[in-house]
C-alpha cells in the first residue's frame, strides 16, 4: 500500500478562527485520503521573514514528496504571484513574497548585506528547481481568504496528483530573501541577526554554528555570551548550537528573552576572543 | 478504495488542556479510520454565538458526509438536550442551545430584532432537516465532561455509519441562533453587529455584502468606515467583503480591534451616503 | 484492515514554532500509516509534574496499541535515560525524569507525604511494565531537540511494529511521581494541592472524589468551598468531581482562578463538617 500524500500548513492565522480548518475541509474535499499536518499557524501577523524561517527549518525533515502549504500574505487579493515551487523531491505553495525561500538553495539566495534586514529579492530559479504561477480555478475567488481558493486548492490538487504544469504556467523567477546565514564583514566580525523567540524565549540567531572563530564571544545588547554545550550545562545565559545548526541565546530553566530584552530583528555580533 | 469518515471537532476547550486529544482518543477507539480536523478550540469560554457564527462559516467547505461535532456547553452535566443533526448532506454534534444554529436555513431562524443581540430560540426543524435526542451509552457519563463521554462517543458511532436513529429519538425541534444577517430597521438603516475579532483584529460582523445601498458608509464607535476592495488597496481602516460574504472592518497591516477599541457586541450601522 | 498505529503527542513546545510539526514529519517519514493526535503542547515550560498529571488523564481514554509520545525534557542534551514504557497495552515514550509516571500503578509509586510538593522517585518497574533505554540510532543528535532525533524517530519505530528489545536495552526502573492522589494525614484531614488550571480557570486537584468525608469541607486561600454536582448547579464557587475523578474547584461561568488567585501548587484541606 502506498503511502498517503502529506501537506503540511504553515500560516499566521492563529488557532483561535476556523481559518485553517476551513482549509483543511477544501483540501480534504479534493484529496480524501491526504494527512494533514500543521507546522504553525501562529507565524505574526504579515511575519514574512520569521515565516520563510520556520519553513525553512521544518520542511526537509518531512518525507520526499510533501507538499508545504504557506501562507504569509500582506498582499492577498492584489497582484502578487501565488506558486508552487518543486525543489528537493517537495513542493512548496504560497505566495510570491519571499515566503517560499527555502525552495531556492543558499548559493543562488546569496549573502544578506551585514546591517541590513532581510528582505525578499526577485531571483532566477536555478536548474533543479521549478516553479508555476497557479491560476485559480473556476469558482470565486476571496479578495482576502485566497489560502482557501486559491493556495488550499492547488495544494491538495497537487496532492492528489496533479502535475505542475496542470496548475499553472510556468515561472522563471521567484522572490526569495538572502540565505539565513549571518554574513561576515569587513572587520572580520560576524553579523548576526535574532530570527525568533521561540516559546521558551531562546533568541534563535542567524548566525551559522560551523563558520564560527575558534574562541566566539556573543555581544548583544549590550551584553556578552559565551558557548556552551547544552542547556543543562550553561552557567546562565549562553550561546548553544540550536537544532538547525545556528546559534541560539539560551538560559536553563528560563527565557532568554525576558532576561535580556532583546527581540528579533535585534544584531548579535560575533567576535574571536582577544 | 472509499474515502475514510471525516470528524471536525469545534469547542471552546482551549489547546492546554489534553480535552480535545481525549475525545480524539475516544473517537478513534470507536473509529479508526476516522480523519479528525480542528476548526478551533478557542471559541471564548462558554461563548455559544461565537462558536454558532464560526461552526456556520466552517462546516460547508467539508465534504458531504462529515460529522461536526461542536462541544460550547454551559450546561454541561444538566437537563438539557444533547443533538445531532443532519442538514445538507452533513452531520453536526453538540448540546441544544443554538451552537447548532447552522444546521438550520435562515428563513426558519428568521431576523434578529434591530438592536438586540444574538439569542437563542426553540424552533421546528424544517423539511430536509432530521435531529435526534442523543442517548448515553452504557458506560459513566462525568458531569463535567460529556464532550468526552457523551458527544465524542455519538459522533464516532455516526463517522463509523451508525444511523442517527440508532443513537437517539427524533426531535422535532431544535434551539437556534436568528440568522446571523443583519436587519434593516424601520428607518432604512442596517443593523449589524460585530460578532467576533480575528486574529489580525479584523472585526467580523454580520452585515451581509449582497444586500447594502450602492454607497455605504458604515458608522461604529463614532467614527465612519468606507468600502474597499481588499487590504492592499485600504487607506486606512476600511469596510471590506470577508471571506464570509459579510463585511469587516480592516486595516492594512495592522489591527482593527486595537485600533478602533470596538468588541464582538458593538453595533455598526449602515447608511446609504448623503 | 487493519487500523492504523496511533502516536499521540504531548510536549512544552507550545504551537508558535514549528517544533511539534517538526516530530510530526520525522514520524511520518519512518511510519506513513501513523495517525497523530495531539494531547497538548502548551505544558508549561520544564513543568514536568504538570505533563505527567495531563498524560496519566488522557491516554487510557487511547486505544489499545498507542505509542503515547512525551517530551518535558529541562535535561535535554544531559545524560538522563530516554525510556519507553510498556503498561497496560499501550507504549510512554519520554525522558526519564518522572513524565511517564502514568506507566506505574498507583500502589508502586505510592503517596505523596502531605505538604511536600511532587518530585520524581527512582522506582523498580513491577510485574506488567517493560521498559527499555532508548539507544539513539546512527544520525547526528541535536543537543537542544532530542523530541525530533531521538524520541519522535523511537515512536516512529514502535508504530511501525518494532518490539521494545530493537530499541534499546531493557532497564529494571524508571523515575515516577508519588500518586496523584492526595495524602491523608495523621489530623484526619487530605493535605491536596492544586495540580492544574484548565482553560476555564478550574482549578484541578489531586483530591480522590472516591475517599472523602460524608460531608466534606474544602479550604484553601482562607476560602471554604462545598461540594455542587455540576457547573450549572453550584451557587457560585464549589467542588465539583472532575471529569477524572478528583476534584476541581470551579465556578458556574467564570473562573475559579481569576476569582479566587489560587493557582497549582496552593493547598487544599479537606475536613469533615462538624
Amino acid at each position: 500500500m502506498s503511502s498517503p500524500p502529506i501537506v503540511s500548513l504553515l500560516t499566521d492565522f492563529g488557532l483561535a478562527d476556523a481559518y485553517v480548518g476551513v482549509m483543511k475541509g477544501v483540501i480534504l474535499a479534493a484529496c480524501p485520503q491526504c494527512r494533514l499536518v500543521d507546522l504553525t499557524h501562529e507565524v505574526p501577523p504579515q511575519a514574512v521573514v520569521t515565516g520563510a524561517y520556520l519553513l525553512e527549518s521544518a520542511w526537509r525533515y518531512f518525507p520526499a514528496g510533501t507538499i508545504h502549504l504557506a501562507v504569509v500574505d500582506p498582499g492577498v487579493g492584489t497582484s502578487r504571484r501565488r506558486l508552487a515551487l518543486a525543489a528537493g523531491g517537495h513542493i512548496l505553495v504560497g505566495p510570491d513574497n519571499g515566503l517560499l525561500s527555502a525552495a531556492l538553495p543558499d548559493a543562488i539566495r546569496g549573502p544578506r548585506r551585514p546591517g541590513e534586514a532581510y528582505s525578499p529579492r526577485l531571483l532566477p530559479l536555478p536548474a533543479g528547481v521549478e516553479g508555476v504561477a497557479i491560476e485559480p480555478g473556476p469558482g470565486p475567488v476571496s479578495a482576502t481568504f485566497e489560502g482557501r481558493d486559491v493556495f488550499a486548492r492547488a495544494a491538495a490538487r497537487l496532492a492528489a496528483g496533479e502535475s505542475l504544469a496542470g496548475i499553472g504556467a510556468a515561472v522563471r523567477d521567484a522572490f526569495a530573501m538572502p540565505a539565513f546565514r549571518a554574513p561576515q564583514a569587513a572587520d572580520g566580525r560576524v553579523h548576526g541577526l535574532i530570527l525568533h523567540a521561540d516559546r521558551f524565549g531562546n533568541l534563535l540567531t542567524d548566525i551559522d554554528a560551523a563558520s564560527l572563530p575558534s574562541r566566539p564571544i556573543f555581544r548583544a545588547g549590550g551584553r556578552e555570551f559565551r558557548p556552551a554545550p547544552t542547556y543543562g550545562d550553561a552557567p546562565g545565559l549562553a550561546a548553544i548550537v540550536s537544532s538547525n545548526g545556528r546559534i541560539e541565546i539560551a538560559v536553563p530553566n528560563g527565557s532568554a528573552a525576558a532576561e535580556t530584552g532583546l527581540r528579533p530583528g535585534d544584531a548579535v555580533l560575533v567576535e574571536a576572543a582577544g
